[in-house]
């Protein structure tokens, strides 16, 4: 029999050019002028199903659709369901990129492009996983669900939709998601948590239009002023969130998590060299690892207001916006927080502005068991997929669809990150090493025969 | 013989299609696309004069040409130099404009376009008021300067070096400047002082790169934070700027002043409707008039950093720019006021980020005699032009040049401004009322009548 590695080495080159096709899709869900290519890349993703001989539907919603892809063996063996999304974040040459975000050029063993790590590279290794053991083992002893999705980069607003309207068919005895970073190079990593993540946006209102400084400066509030003082009161000298409630519900860390956290290997050092800073920043009394997987945070992710041209203008302008999303630990809930920030907000008092609130996505934290028959066959997998022993992390990132999925199936959640840390997702330049992607398509194909082991008695 | 208000009535079509036109120019001066634009407007400024027969020249600099018109008629008469700028603010449709910024459409009374009120319509009226006499009464006994330059919305970094290199030519015995507003509708108003403007542009630098928010907030320094951190901060709680040593130089406003401003008639209701605000804001101890015209300000005029598209992106930004200028008062020094600004900024200690600082133009304040024959000649031409009593004010906005023309030749410096105070400029819908053009255009003819009874002898 081809062993799973002989098959990927034997492919790896029509797999490679098949992912450059569709991290060639420029799929940004955020914007409306990309619609039509989110649209082409749920098409790409359904024929890569169907090449398969893996019947694949389109699920209509009322923004992107998604993509289900149904293989049933026998209705007493686990259905396993495999999630992912096919759209990916905004990305411009003049954000820093090195190329056209979407030229999918290989340099050395990186494939670079938006989304070729978030999350196109990782949902297509499990689809070629599924091809490597099709082609080699045949048809695998268990019922598959692929669930790719088109709006995870905005929130998966109608995901839940989805889930809801399609249960009975999904009903899934685990599920299986690879959208996170491995915690370092070589180091197969299992994700038993996520931070969850309530964006908003707020909006100060000055005077009725813009107005000349010079004229009016001194005697009107600038609701540019009134926005930076009103953001700069939602963190304290400390760096903790300062918006009143707002730690009430957060989980506080268990010492085994400090104590395996510690004992991670963690560079300081290289850490700052890596992202150009001379010093970190965040909340005292917790370590930066502690900081980012297990304790809420609040950013400013843009802001804009006035003249933002060359040269000077002399306006007091009409009205000033920041987008802010905040990051979730166990057990915050994102409608609360935002209803926190918003009370926050009606009651600051400052002259002559108003202060307009939108609330813009709601995901909330997840945390999942590290024991037991499921969890042990992914760790079983990834010590195949690269000859090493995985480790386990939490993860500063949000997958919205995971507390949906935790809250309407309570199955365990496999989750195992093939990204590496500096991936570049949401930044410029990301890449997805081409040895990890082979990697993850031998983890995967494993995966599904360490699931064919666990009997569902087991569990 | 035909009095100047017969002659203006006669012409008024012409006198207005012509002002259309010059006010079509997109002249722009900070966008470097509209560079072919500002070279139009002084070609046609040129052009204006020459029609008349008077001398003109464009003078280059080393950025926007200035134009130079000279009428000579006895080295023993008094030399009245007329200063004016044919460049104008940026103005695009989306900033809430109802129509083409540049597409001159008449409403009613009104001319509107970027640029008819400040400072088209007004340089327009003078040369209009030149023709009226010429045609009327014939060659004024003065010999006349017109200088016009194309730099005054970015703060005229070449005028100086114009004004040295010209200044035998110049050699004014006394400059007119319409470049103000009027207090109110339908009132002639004398501006003795202008604020100063110190421009800069800060720049706060965190990570090399873009982030992703969730797998590095919370840990690495957000220089969007620390920019809001560091704005907030100046401004103290009662509305005064909290930059060390902001204040050191301003001259306490006298008595007489505040009492004659506090006749001026001023309705705080009519003020906020008109700015759609529920409050003023500003500096406590001051009426608004004061907060306006005596009192030195710092305004944000814009701000953007990080994502500003529609839509959510969880990004952590590599930096984030405010743009700031202040408005000074007498004694204050706006190379001083940039100076205490960038060591404030060198003084605050934030972690993990770098503050840049760039300087973008500098103009001291000034304030001018309100007694004399020269000024006494300008409130008897108001008077004429618009058959009411001038009041005299000072002025919240500033003029660059009028600092460097005090400097360079302290003559008496006139300013009378023929703009409503709600004309629009810097913001939408900028206009300029017609009746106020014809006005001025009668005021101008009178003012070189009332001239030519200022002997040298009296001053």
């Amino acid at each position: 029999m081809t062993t799973f590695a002989d098959y990927v080495r034997t492919h790896q080159d029509r797999f490679l050019r098949e992912l450059q096709e569709v991290v060639r899709i420029p799929s940004v869900s955020t914007e409306p002028a990309h619609a039509p290519d989110v649209r082409n890349a749920a098409e790409w993703v359904r024929n890569a199903f169907l090449k398969l001989d893996i019947p694949a539907e389109i699920l209509e919603t009322a923004g992107h659709p998604a993509v289900l892809a149904e293989l049933n063996t026998n209705p007493d063996a686990p259905t396993i369901m495999i999630y992912g999304h096919y759209d990916v974040q905004p990305a411009q040459k003049e954000d820093g990129w090195d190329r056209d975000p979407f030229s999918a050029d290989i340099d050395g063993d990186k494939l670079i492009a938006r989304g070729a790590a978030d999350n196109k590279g990782q949902f297509h290794a499990h689809i070629k996983g599924l091809e490597t053991f099709l082609n080699t083992i045949g048809r695998p002893p268990l019922n598959i669900r692929f669930l790719i999705e088109g709006e995870e980069e905005i929130g998966s607003p109608n995901l839940g939709g989805v889930v809801r309207e399609q249960k009975k068919r999904l009903r899934p005895d685990a599920i299986v998601i690879s959208d996170t970073s491995m915690y370092q190079e070589d180091t197969p990593t299992i994700c038993y948590g996520l931070r969850g993540l309530a964006a908003a946006k707020i909006t100060v209102i000055g005077p009725d239009r813009d107005l000349h400084s010079g004229t009016y400066g001194g005697a009107v509030a600038n609701p540019i002023h009134a926005l930076v003082e009103i953001l700069a009161g939602l963190h304290d000298r400390e760096g903790r969130v300062a918006i009143p409630g707002f730690y009430d519900d957060v989980k506080p860390l268990e010492s085994w998590e400090r104590n395996s956290w510690a004992e991670l290997p963690w560079d300081g050092a290289e850490y700052r060299k890596n992202l150009g800073v001379k010093e970190l920043w965040g909340e005292q009394g917790y370590t930066t690892i502690e900081r980012t997987w297990g304790r809420p945070t609040l950013e400013i992710n843009g802001i804009y207001g006035g003249f933002t041209g060359p040269g000077v203008k002399t306006v007091l302008p009409h009205c000033a916006t920041a987008k802010i999303t905040m990051r979730l630990v166990p057990d915050q809930n994102a409608k609360k927080v935002l209803d926190l920030l918003e009370d926050h907000l009606k009651s600051i008092q400052l002259k002559g502005i108003q202060i307009q609130f939108s609330r813009q996505s709601e995901g909330n934290p997840v945390r999942f068991d590290v024991k037991g028959p499921w969890i042990d066959a992914l760790i079983r997998a990834l010590k195949t997929g690269f000859a090493r022993e995985p480790v386990l992390m939490r993860d500063g990132g949000s997958i919205p669809i995971a507390g949906l999925f935790k809250d309407e199936f309570d199955v365990p959640i496999l989750m195992a990150g093939f990204a590496r840390p500096d991936c570049g997702a949401h930044g410029p330049n990301e890449y997805f090493s081409i040895c990890d992607y082979e990697r993850a398509i031998i983890t995967s194909a494993t995966l599904l025969q360490e699931l064919t082991h666990v009997h569902l008695r087991d569990v």
